[in-house]
């Protein structure tokens, strides 16, 4: 049973379909859009509209952007000779941050998982190695999740570009900086002990 | 910095103004919309601007509502001698939750809080007031919230409203169901105490 009028019904169903919002957060925003501004309601629906309207896939990384060819794969200055292989556009931004690596990215859009039917034709696997034919590309980092799905595709993608000539590489696994050995799970700590470094 | 493509960083901004939305949580919601259909996005739109130019104040009770007077002035089987008096919209749904009023209501939009500079003529009290007069009202029931503002609040009505021989009353201060008297503050305590009733 509904006891707020039809509308603010309407609007608090509206977000509690969004992920990560229950129904009293939903109720908690509908009242905040209720009493915004019109200006301010208006600006919130622009930058949706907007979102939906200018952003697409690069048509080479299959990174989301505003622009095609995406930002990344304009910059002439950004290393043409790797590229970097990750699941998800967020995965982009969270290797963005590290201010580490300059060279180019390629978005699977997923991971193989049997199990949830998506096989490697599923993801972008057919454009990486499209891409590694007509570019000079020397490294492919594989970035994909430490998960059985994203070790997985790494495999997959590994036993198919190396025949290339092209070196293939993962990113290390181990015990985060800060991180508490009593607290890692064993298998993080294997990897550890098998990727350990001279000092 | 922004890492994202502006457009999707607009986006982001959007979610995090809204309140309890913290930067993970809005950039979770972004990707939500841009993976959503054309559809959904839609509706989610027309939800916000439905609400918007759809609600009103209910000219008697200051309820939001669709419809002016609200779907609970307008009900004539509600008992028109009761007016429960609330600080907030929300707190008309609380009451009418546990179906146990059958009675009126008066939003105050706020409470007396001379801190913030809110005095008895920012709120809707004139016009709880006015509706005395006009109305058979035989109780006013005070349902502000137990702390210092919505106690000084109810204070404060009570004083104009019992010169009008009008009943008074104020919700019940005790041990909420299911509390655990250890864990009760003394103020609580003090209240349940001072208002025991006999078995």
């Amino acid at each position: 049973m509904s006891y707020y009028s039809p509308s603010i019904e309407k609007l608090i169903e509206s977000f509690e379909k969004l992920p990560s919002i229950g129904n009293k957060t939903a109720v908690r925003l509908a009242f905040y859009i209720l009493n915004a501004s019109k200006g301010e309601t208006e600006e919130f629906i622009k930058s949706i509209q907007d979102a939906k309207k200018n952003l697409k896939f690069c048509s080479k990384c299959y990174n989301i952007s505003d622009t095609n060819p995406c930002e990344i794969c304009s910059n002439t200055k950004r290393d043409q000779t790797k590229i970097c292989v990750v699941e998800d556009v967020k995965d982009v931004v969270a290797i963005e941050k590290i201010h580490e690596y300059k060279g180019l990215y390629h978005v699977l859009h997923g991971s193989i998982s049997p199990m949830d039917g998506i096989g490697p034709d599923d993801i972008r696997i057919k454009e990486l190695l499209a891409r590694l034919i007509g570019e000079k590309v020397k490294e492919v980092i594989l970035a994909t999740n430490p998960k059985v799905e994203g070790e997985a595709t790494a495999m997959y993608i590994s036993k198919l570009v190396k025949p290339m000539g092209i070196k293939v590489t993962r990113l290390a696994h181990g015990i985060p900086i800060g991180g508490d050995l009593e607290y890692t799970d064993e298998f993080t700590l294997g990897k550890a002990l098998e990727g350990r470094t001279e000092l």
